[in-house]
């Protein structure tokens, strides 16, 4: 796979019918994980369905809430990484981001809900947050969870925007803006929603220590 | 005064010349307080100069850091608020909405540089913010702070977001947006670096109360 | 309930049962009101549904203009509200206003339809207006109508911007941009269509003079 | 001149030889009127001196509180404009206005400072406002006086935004939005701080029925 | 009617009841002309059934080209307008602007499809535009059909611009910003695809004179 | 030379000696024409002033109005470019395009002052136009005349926006926004006030005939 | 056919019966290419079928990767196209310039998936694109090979964004301004998704060297 | 100092003599480095001078490059950082990275001018970059040069745009929307200008592995 990562195919705009052939290609091209992103359940089935009968191919894993297919994933052992969401309607980004880590072989540790508008939450799990290897924040409407948590550990901070919110939030460019603007020095930002490039970062920085 | 709050000039755009008259007028029409706000020192000096000769008019004060002259400032009386900014670069807005309290009557609090990069900063003034009448948040680039704050404290939060930043900051609107969006409910906005905005909404909410 | 106001779950993104859960455990955990917002009909009669049978519940309450479910409502005694629209089409937010608002305890007394193009019907309200203790003023457009109100009465005045309106209304955020460029000094303002957070703020106020 | 309307020459970007070497040869090629818009104080009177000793050309006149020059203004007959403002801050575009409608033959009528923030005064001046034959609006910020004036008269209103103001105020962008999702019915909006096209707009109008 | 004009219900967001309340209402209040506008098919069809029966009330006329109601359309006799589009995609628009005419006592003549990447199509009708007593002119994408006449034509001109286009277009928000840019000088702009705007600014207008 | 063009050094940014140092290592390491970009007067004649006596090197030549300094200029033979203006404040990006088409060999016929509010003027040069064999449109505001010429001419047109005008033209946004959705099939667009993009466009193009 | 092009219909908001007969009467009238563009597959044959038994036609040809509908193509000869994209999403616009292409007698040579992700798979087709007498980028998301085959390349580059992405794409506005924003000198751009507006442009260009 | 990196002043909006007594403050305080960034030669010096008599206190480093002073810089061994720049215009952002890597003790090596427009001068460094531990991409324009180097290297790639450029760049907005946009997966982003942030997020990462 390019640079050691996994080969990704970005599943929007895509039929089932292009998705299995890429998928069989790569599968037989390479030894490293496969991931399909952004694939609703329906589709993801009939790819499934189409590649099970294949001979040679390695069984597909579908994670719906990740909205992802996942073939080959690696064996854990690619560090870990906490991943802390301000809200439940951010679940699905962290979903997003926590199969990619596990396809990777990244490890996950959850934090949620400890959006920052009851800080004590988020008092709670401060010890933990500042022994953890590296940070995935998610977290709509302000996005203020972010500098909150940038502030408190040492670790990275890989911040990710979701456009959860509506009116002033802008679909997520609200909470863009604002992590890109964080008083907290050191933070990175991702494209809003991209639960996916959160991971993928965060396998890039892993990688280096393990 | 009208609504019985005070009588104020906005001074950009406006002569020393025709500053001066609006001046004499309102205080000899009226006898509340009189304010010009957003005047740089030159200008207010000049007014003041212009008005010190004219026989029967109180004298005014030059307040060169929250860049307004106040005449006749109200006795204090009515009500308190805590001012609380993000970090030093907060402060001429702050200046502008702490003279404008006083100019109004009401006493002031101050709590600085607390923003949320450093949150053990903000906790350590937790209970103090806790028994605050009213909250007036100062914070620009992400304006997190007033997130936090609005968690907090019971009391109404006043959010003020400030200029304050570069590039994704977008001059204020990132805060703006961001405290729009807050996911601490109850929380409501002004214009960007309005101090002077804040400071009447605090008299207009502290008046019931008095 | 934390800070002394109600708990409030945010339906959108939220499954039936994800939020019968949390309100079951928010009965169960405080004695305060509880609401759900921004919750359709179908799914707010499921969670009805799903907690009736449940021992030991309080009843709870659909309003379907309000888009809310309601349990335990307090009693009236915090204070009054007068609601203001322009017109029409701003009605569901100020449902959304009113509702919380008596959720919350605090009576409600509504001016409609007094959009400022025809200035005669608001004119016809101004001394009603003058006398309130706290005006939510709902607006659309270009949410004029916020402006005129705020220069009328002396009372704390919170604005909420609606997305009524097309092409240069940006989905209200003209109307927000306006009412925070207000002329009438010392305006408070809320996010877009958020009646909820202006019944919270007004919560925040009132508490105050109780 | 071009449709009947006096020969326009916009002055920024061009040498003050460039501007009277223009103005000549429209004061030679038509006898109407010509203005020359956007000039400052000095390059103003440099061309009227490049021009004074120029043989055969009339008098051009100089207005720096409009920033224009006018040669050869017309008489007047050709309709009045009544030129309402909000504040002191928009009289350099209402003196645009004022001068270019003078040069045209159009007589002017002025409601100075009857912001919505003290609709008493705009209440004041209502029976003058409902008899004018055309309406020119100037107002900043939220540009709220346009709707008002607009729901008052049934004469044609022209809405001028200006960039007074600041932060949500947007340089203009606020107040032309709100104009063109105004309330009131049948308001047509110029460019921000055109008084010259307002002025032009409404000799289009005014030319129909004289 | 107010000010003279028609009484409009604008429709969205509204029940078919609420519409047929209110239009029975005006039209037992006014003898003037009724309209209901941005209405589909199916709703309009059904207030016209719902009113029909009602005892006492004239006849209604839907116009489904221009999404209207009408009742009580005035005698023709106010006047003349010209309507002039760029393309086909911009017709919905004029049949909004054409159907409100009708409906105030404006004669309309249309001139169809002259946008201006085939300005032969427009330099043919040109003898018949500057003859025009007030011209609207619609057109979506970049609207430059506005500037064109603009130039052409000494009447008044008001410039409708569509949400007609992709991509860089907008929604309709280029072709404003570039009808309020034009460098023809006197154009007056509206709302984004505001047939119902441009119609009652022409009737002001028109009314003057008349 | 890359790409058989010529070398090009963009000025802002670099000091005298930079860019002097960087002009000689073009001028001994290629053959073909150099140039500077968007150099002010003072910095340019200090650059000359600096490489005047330096041995071996060809005289380099100021444009002002360009602001540009060229190097070994091509001889004329790579075709011709017609680069029409919508007014006199789009001519410092005329000459930049015609400047740099010098440069490389390409001659250039122009057509000034032919904006579409006096569609007469274009009118008049349009069999001219026809004739063309590559068309740079250069206009600020709406931009409408790249509309316009694109549908006179059957030959490639380079639309350049430029930031002329104030308000709702958005520093030459709108410009570039209404060329972009130009309803005239084929045009294409350079940024903002780049005739050197257009230029170097022009000699992509034209390269391919000669 | 105007300009020697192809007459061409823009098929949104024209009804089946609109669209075959304009097609009708451009067929009748001119001896060319005609094409109805963006066009979804149930209106196109239904369109097809419309004017099928119509005696005196020629036949209608359907693409539905397109979305057009072409009539009388033209024969080969008018040069040859490569046409670039950076991924699998990028097609059906690219499917859009091809078929227009092909209509208007242009040949085209295809070079997919070659995004900048990735610089090898660029790599190897480089020889095969610096020999290509025209190129058409074709990107989405950050649009960055244009860039770099703008670089790469001698010949006229026309790049055309695409809406491909999410979140910071902003619907291919991110891709468009990155585009125009490009370091590669004498790059052109056309509409976000246009691929119809990248093959006139070609037209344009390669007719001159026929 | 807070978790373990650098003290650092944020220097616009300070006096000197405040930025010499928080400096002095830090210094006391703690032992690690102290930073004041984004402070212009004049004041630097001047805040060296007011420092320089205080006993006790060491001597600090002016870097106007990096417009940054520094006390205590760290000694290296905190890892390697390579900073690859697009082209000239962007040196000041890589000098203020690189003076606050050097300050945190991490070694710096330099790649630059190496803008994809000439993909060769890229490709001779490609060996050199694929064994770098982390990059930190800076570029202004439209910021391909990120997607690029993130397709090349496996290791942690931190994107900077720059505000470089003019028009449809926007002042880096267009570079920072493309880098989030990326096609290249785990880029990660800071804010426009950003070279202190890109190195406190590189000090967050190597600290991981050291
Ligand atoms: N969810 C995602 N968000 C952003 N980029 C993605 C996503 N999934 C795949 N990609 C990237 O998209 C590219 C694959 O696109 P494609 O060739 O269309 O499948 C690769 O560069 C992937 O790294
Ligand atoms: N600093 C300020 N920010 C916003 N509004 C202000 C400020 N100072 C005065 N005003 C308002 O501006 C109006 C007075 O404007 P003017 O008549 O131009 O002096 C009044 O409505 C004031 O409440
Ligand atoms: N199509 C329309 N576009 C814009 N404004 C309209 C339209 N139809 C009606 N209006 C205005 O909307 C107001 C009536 O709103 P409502 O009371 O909600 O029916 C009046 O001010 C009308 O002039
Ligand atoms: N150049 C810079 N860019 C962004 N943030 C900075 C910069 N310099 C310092 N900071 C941050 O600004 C805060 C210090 O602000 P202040 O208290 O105003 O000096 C700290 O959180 C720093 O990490
Ligand atoms: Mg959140
Ligand atoms: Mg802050
Ligand atoms: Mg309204
Ligand atoms: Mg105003
Ligand atoms: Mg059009
Ligand atoms: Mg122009
Ligand atoms: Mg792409
Ligand atoms: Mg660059």
């Amino acid at each position: 796979a390019r640079q050691g990562q996994a080969e990704v195919v970005y599943g929007p705009g895509k039929t089932v019918r292009e998705i299995a052939d890429i998928v069989e290609r790569l599968l037989r091209g390479n030894d490293g994980a496969v991931l399909v992103t952004r694939i609703e359940p329906e589709p993801a089935r009939a790819v499934l369905a189409l590649l099970e009968p294949v001979a040679g191919l390695p069984p597909g894993h579908h994670s719906p809430a990740a909205r992802q297919l996942v073939w080959r994933p690696r064996d854990p052992g690619a560090g870990r990484v906490t991943i802390v969401t301000a809200g439940t309607a951010d679940g699905p980004v962290a979903e997003e981001a926590a199969n990619t880590c596990a396809a990777l072989g990244i490890e996950v540790t959850r934090v949620n809900d400890v959006g920052v508008a009851g800080i004590h939450r988020l008092a709670a799990r401060a010890d933990e947050l500042r022994t953890a290897e590296l940070v995935i924040v998610i977290a709509g409407m302000e996005g203020a969870l972010a500098s909150v948590v940038g502030g408190l550990v040492a670790a990275p901070v890989i911040a990710v925007p979701t456009s959860t919110g509506y009116g002033a939030s802008l679909e997520g460019v609200t909470a863009l803006l604002a992590m890109l603007s964080s008083c907290a020095a050191g933070l990175v930002v991702v494209n809003i929603d991209s639960g996916f490039g959160a991971a993928m970062a965060a396998h890039r920085i892993l990688r280096k220590t393990a």
